[in-house]
Parts: C-alpha cells; structure tokens; sequence
C-alpha cells in the first residue's frame, strides 16, 4: 500500500451518516474502518465487525443482507479474520470501498440506511475478542533506540551487539498466551538471582514490565522454502494493532541466554482488538528511518526503493498508566510516554521480507511485533525498564506515587493514533490490561 | 505414569494375532501400539490410526463398528489427536487396555478378529500426516553435554553458563514449519558473517546441521496463570516422537544474540508420526539423571521424589546417515551416534512444570522438544556441530566421504528404541528428511 493508492475511502472531508463517527475525538472514523471479531449477550455467535465511531457494523449481518462484495462473503460470516487475511488485498480494497460507501453519508441513502442501521451494535455493549486465530507470534526489536538502551542494561560494555544494523533481530514468541484488551494479567513468578547471591530464588515478578509495540497481522501466507521479497511484502501485511509485551525482567536477566527470552515473556501477551488496515493508513506513510551516517546500508535482501520512499509509518504511540490510587481517587490515567512509529530502525516490511527469507512459511493470521517501540528522546521510551534505568530512578506520578516497576493493580493502556494535515486523524483503539497479584 | 503402573497391557509374553506385530525387528508389537493420524489413497480422510507391525489399525473404522470405550469414542473420529490428548491419562489408560484386547492373540478371537481385520490398512500404502495440529511448540536444552559441547563452540571462553544448572533453559520455536517424517528439507539461505570480514554477506547455508531430539506432545493443557506442580506434571504429557531440529549453524552465529535462534531454525523441524505414549513407556522409566556431586539440587518446584526415582527414560536414540552416493551405490545408511535419554539433565516433567511456573498455559498438542540428546561419549554427539568441532573435525563415512556439515542429497534418519530385560522392545520408528538444495 502506497501513498499512490489514495482512493475515495481516504478522502477528509467524507464524513459517515452515523453521528458518533463524526465527533473529532474518535479513533473510528469513516476513514479508519478497522476490522475486529466480537459477540454480545443477545447473541454470543463471535462474528465479524468493523467499528465506525461508538458503533460496530455487523458484517454477518451485513453478508445475510447480501450487501457485501461477492469475494468477501464467505470470509466475513467466518468467526476470525483469518479466511479474510487469506483473501489478499484486491479482496480487502474492495471490501473496504463498499463499507466506505455503505456508512458514507454521500453515498448512502434511505432506505438503505434503515437496512444497514439494523446491523449496527453499540461497542459498549459488545464483547471483542481476538481478532484472528494466530499460528504463530513472531517478536522483533526494531528500535534501535530501544535496543540501545535496553542493551545498556544488561550489557554495559556492549549495548548494541554487532548484528543489529544488519540483521531485523527477532525471536518467536508464545500463541496460546496472546489475549484481547482488557482481560487481566496475572504477576508471573519465577527464578530470579541478584548479581550478589550464591544462587537464585523461585517468587513473584519483582521487576514486572510493560512493552509498548506494534503488532502487525499477516495476510496471505507463503509457502515453505518460498521467501517474500521485500518488494512484494506489503502485499502480506493486513493491518495493525497495539501490543504490550509484558516482561518479567528479573527473570529475563536470568535467563536469557543463551537462547534469549522464554518465561519473562511467555504468560502475557496482550492486543488491542480492532486490526487496522494498511490500506487505512496509506495517508500516514512516510520514508523509512534515515539511518545516521557511518550506518552500514541494509543488505540488498532488505532494499526497495518503494520500502525506502515509503515504508515507515508516522504513527504516535502512547501509554498511559492508571494506578489503583489513581482509579480509587477518580483520577485520569497518567501519560508515561509518546513515541512515534516513524522512528524504527526496521520497516514492517523490511521484518517480514527477512522472516520468510530463510524460506521460513507464514500463514495467515500471524503475529509480528515490531518490539518496544522508543525513540531518540527520554519521553519516547516504550517500556519501565527504560524510562527508570531497570528501577533504579524511579517515575514520580503527579498523585505522589513512585514506580521503579508496576506494581499490583496497576493499568497499563496504550494508545495510537496517526493525524496529518490534510487527512482526517484515526486511531487503533486501546489495548489496556491491569496487573493481578500473583497466585 | 510410573513403573508401579504396569498392567497386562506391558506384558511382555503377550502378543498380537497380527503376524507381523510379533517379529522381533518390529518397532510396533502389541506391547506398544503408538498413535498417528493418516489416510489413503483410497480414502483421503484423515483419522486416527495405531500402528501396529506393518499395519494401521484405524480407530474411525473402529469407532464406527462401536468397538471403542465411550470415553474415548468421540475423540477417536476427529482428524487429530489433540481431542484425544485433553482427554486426560485416565481415557488414555482405558482406551490402550482396549486395544490390546482388541489386538491380542490371547483377548480377541473370532468373529471379532474378522470385523477388526476389516479396519486394518498396511503402513504402506498410508500417507502419514502430523498428529496433532500443534499450536506452540517448545524447544529445551536439557542435555547438558550438548550445552557443554555447543557452548564451546559458540562462546569458547564460557561454555556452560552460569543459569544451566538451576533453569531447565527453553525458548518458543516455530509451529508453521513442523513437518512429519519424509517431507524434504529445502536448504535456507540467510546472513552469516565470518569473524575476519567486515560484513555479512547473504546466501545459501553452509553449515546446515541437523539435532537429534526426542518430542513430547502435550495432554491436558493448563488455565492461564494456573502452573502445573511437578508431580502433577506427567498427567499432562502424552507421549513423544523423534524430533529433528534442522539448524543452520553459519546464521545461527551472527543472528542468536542477544534473542536466541530464530531463522538459523525455523525453516523445518521433522517429527516422526507416530507418538509413542508414556504409558507405554513406563517398563523403560529410569531415575532422573544423577547430578556430579558439586552441582545444585534444582530449587523446590523442579524436585519430588517420583521424578527423582523414575523421572528418566531409558531410551536409545540414535541418527543414521544415507547421503546420496550411499543411495545411489545402494549401500545401507550409516550410523553417526547412539546416545540415551537418561542421559537428559532436566526431565520432561521438570520441561512442563517450568515451562508453567511463571503461569504461562500449555493447550493440548503442544509440542515439547528435548534439546539435542547427546551423551558424555564422543560417539553419543547428537548433532554435526558436536560431532565435527563446527565442521574443523570432519567426518570420514565408510564409503570415503567427508562431511563437516550436511550436504544436498543427504538424507539424515532418526530412530529410537527402549529395551530392557524382561520387558518387550518397543521403537519409535523413524523420522526422515532429505536435504533439498537451496532455492
């Protein structure tokens, strides 16, 4: 997806005949129209839906209508956006292009409007679930900033470790532990082990993390021994969403090598539920990161030109924290940072082509990270372990209250958002999770 | 399931009315009766199958002349096993007691033989697919011979780092490319740099290696945040297969650090299809591997009593060699190593309840792998890495090759057998791949 592709669904001044995705403060406009999968009390059937201001557009409702295009029927009365990944994005422009003229207030008249307004869900009385069935969860560590500061940390003498400016690092993650917005994360327990002590002690998470991150679905897989080009890997990305990768950082110290992070990562994962689309987000592209002099040029495996004129994404992303006092006293959560997507040292396109170029299959559905991401200044940095130097200098909240680490009751949200003049601003919704006492 | 378990399902006197289940070269007689999922030309469904000699007894066939324990009835017409595997050690118990009543010389007569008879399929004429649909997949580094041997290589000054001894080390591999035995291996191309020069430089590996590892399929899964306890960790483990962790020793080196192998490994991993159960591999139960005095006493959750005293599987697992010139002059593959489980620092039980203490959840069909088996003796290396010093020792093969590392054509075939006196041998079969050159 290319700026070149701006079509009608892009256009600012287009606005839907559903009030609510006209207020200047949704994420969900008319030009956003991410896709998610949801259910409600009336009817606990998981079925695709598109949000569009305070409500979400029922799309099994919408293909009983027959108001769908012929190729997406059948994937959009699936219960996951998996059958509709798969379909590729001549499939989804199309798709996107008549929901636009579905919900557009100039392209959408009586009695049409009276049809469709029967296939719209309020979002407050819903239940979102995962988006898609995800096969596999791939992590990478694209900021370099990220992985400067991180690296810091644990190796002094050494933060940023000869591969990076060469190599997208990335490291598989775990599936089964990948939960939706909201739902709670329990205080992991593990091995830990001071630098000072003979040996290391089994308890809860003392240094338990947030990770602020992208996470980008895969569309059409590949098949084995079949690598992507960078060229072509946009057309295998679907949409984005916000990923908090939390991490136990005690026992990541310990354990980490030499294979990397297992048990530190492995008990949550959480995602916001709406995807969306690249296609979406054409307006907010930008060139790739412009690597500092004296940086080696990516390999010609990771060189495109359109990756380079094109392949970021100026995208701002935040977190907030609301801690239990804060929630106790009434008080709005707490911005802790606010990054943007622009400044990582690796494109989404860029993660992919690298993924698949060991001949490595993916297939629909997929996960990628991008990793925590941070940017070159203190108020950009994406996770605790950063932003208080692994505990040592500890955040002061405006209520009084210090943090080195989260403690219990603490809720993490993030946020993202993209706005541009000339473009109507859209946003990803929240990913928000609360920290449970350990069992 | 301990060795005080045994039932007459063990018996070693006992045998099938099925001929070939009684030779004694067979992998598969009454004694064994391991779990696949396969199907046939003539019948391109997959079901559940038992082999059992040169035969299949296919269970849907079973289930459908009513001939299966109700528990197990429903899980036994699925295309997998993963319903069979939530079903839990006590249906597993009464579905293997009934099928070796079903197959035994001494339990079935006619005309029961005859309608059995009639669900028999001959191994040859099946095509076997992967036996669960497997959603994470695990891969340990429980030998600590391999970490030692390894270690050396990869990190001269420091071998064996200091976590080995306390945390049984795993990391997330991938679930996409995991392939069953036969299915070729397409050599990977990726980065790799050698010390001297200032670059890397992209292309086809040069030091494709492959690890002999033992596969753990898992039963029962587990909630989030709910760790299953050591001695309740065997009621969540299956049975296992042969487990080829194909490696790319040249990207493995430039891309591991600081998160561990990610493309140096996921292009393939071959597992051989038929899962030989735990139960039937209770006569072959050994005490967990004696730590050398000097080593720690695992911490708390990773010590009971009944993992101590038959925590270890005395099992022989050995990789065979056929390249292409062997194939070509129609010699018989050659054996590299033959090494024991026993020899296993960590046993599978402490794998699983590791991989859970931090609450991380485990789904049935999980996959658990071993880590490369490799013993104290030169002879029992379980990978090229170990065997050749990183390719600086090569191989002499009795027909007057070399080999460093493993080359287009060579076909590297893993097999396993548990013997012991007084009890019945029992294989695991094989588990074959084929290298393929690059693409």
């Amino acid at each position: 997806m290319t700026p070149t592709s701006l079509n009608f669904t892009h256009q600012p001044d287009r606005c839907s005949w559903i009030e609510s995705a006209g207020q200047s403060s949704t994420d969900f406009p008319l030009q956003n129209l991410p896709f998610g999968v949801f259910l409600t009390a009336e009817d606990p059937t998981p079925r695709i839906g598109v949000a569009i201001g305070d409500q979400i557009l029922d799309l099994l409702a919408l293909a009983q209508l027959d108001l769908l295009p012929a190729a997406a029927r059948t994937a959009c009365r699936q219960t996951s956006l998996n059958e509709l990944l798969a379909a590729g994005p001549a499939v989804w422009t199309d798709l996107r292009a008549r929901l636009s003229e579905l919900l557009g207030a100039d392209t959408c008249a009586e009695p049409l409007r009276t049809q469709i307004q029967r296939c719209l869900v309020p979002q407050n009385s819903a239940t979102l679930l995962l988006p898609a069935a995800i096969g596999d969860y791939t992590d990478f560590y694209a900021s370099i900033f990220h992985a400067t500061n991180a690296g810091k940390l644990f190796r002094p003498d050494q933060p940023l470790l000869p591969n990076y400016k060469w190599v997208p690092i990335g490291y598989h993650g775990r599936s089964s532990s990948i939960t939706v917005s909201g739902a709670p994360v329990r205080r992991p327990a593990g091995q830990s082990k001071s630098p000072a002590a003979p040996a290391p002690v089994f308890g809860p998470c003392r240094q338990l993390d947030y990770e602020l991150e992208l996470g980008a679905l895969v569309g059409p897989g590949n098949p084995p021994g079949t690598p992507v080009p960078l060229a072509s890997a946009p057309g295998h990305l679907f949409g984005v969403v916000l990923l908090n990768d939390w991490s136990a950082r005690d026992l990541q110290a310990w354990e980490y090598q030499p294979l990397g992070p297992f048990l530190a990562k492995n008990f949550a994962t959480t995602i916001s539920p709406w995807v969306v689309t690249m296609e979406a987000l054409a307006p907010f592209r930008v060139p790739a990161f412009v690597r500092p002099a004296g940086d080696p040029a990516p390999l010609p495996y990771l060189t495109d030109d359109a990756d380079a004129a094109h392949g970021g994404l100026d995208l701002t992303l935040e977190v907030w924290l609301h801690t239990e006092k804060m929630q106790a006293a009434g008080a709005a959560p707490h911005r802790l940072s606010s990054g943007s997507f622009a400044s990582m040292y690796w494109t989404l396109a860029q993660m992919l082509a690298h993924h698949t170029s060991n001949g490595c299959n993916l297939r629909p559905g997929d996960l990628l990270g991008s990793g925590t991401v941070s940017g070159p200044t203190p108020d950009s940095r994406g996770c605790l372990l950063e932003l208080t130097s692994r505990g040592t200098e500890p955040l002061r909240l405006p209520n009084g209250e210090e943090r080195r680490f989260l403690e219990d009751g603490d809720e993490v949200i993030l946020r993202g958002y993209a706005e541009r003049s000339g473009t109507r601003r859209i946003g990803l919704g929240v990913c928000r999770g609360r920290v449970l006492p350990a069992g």
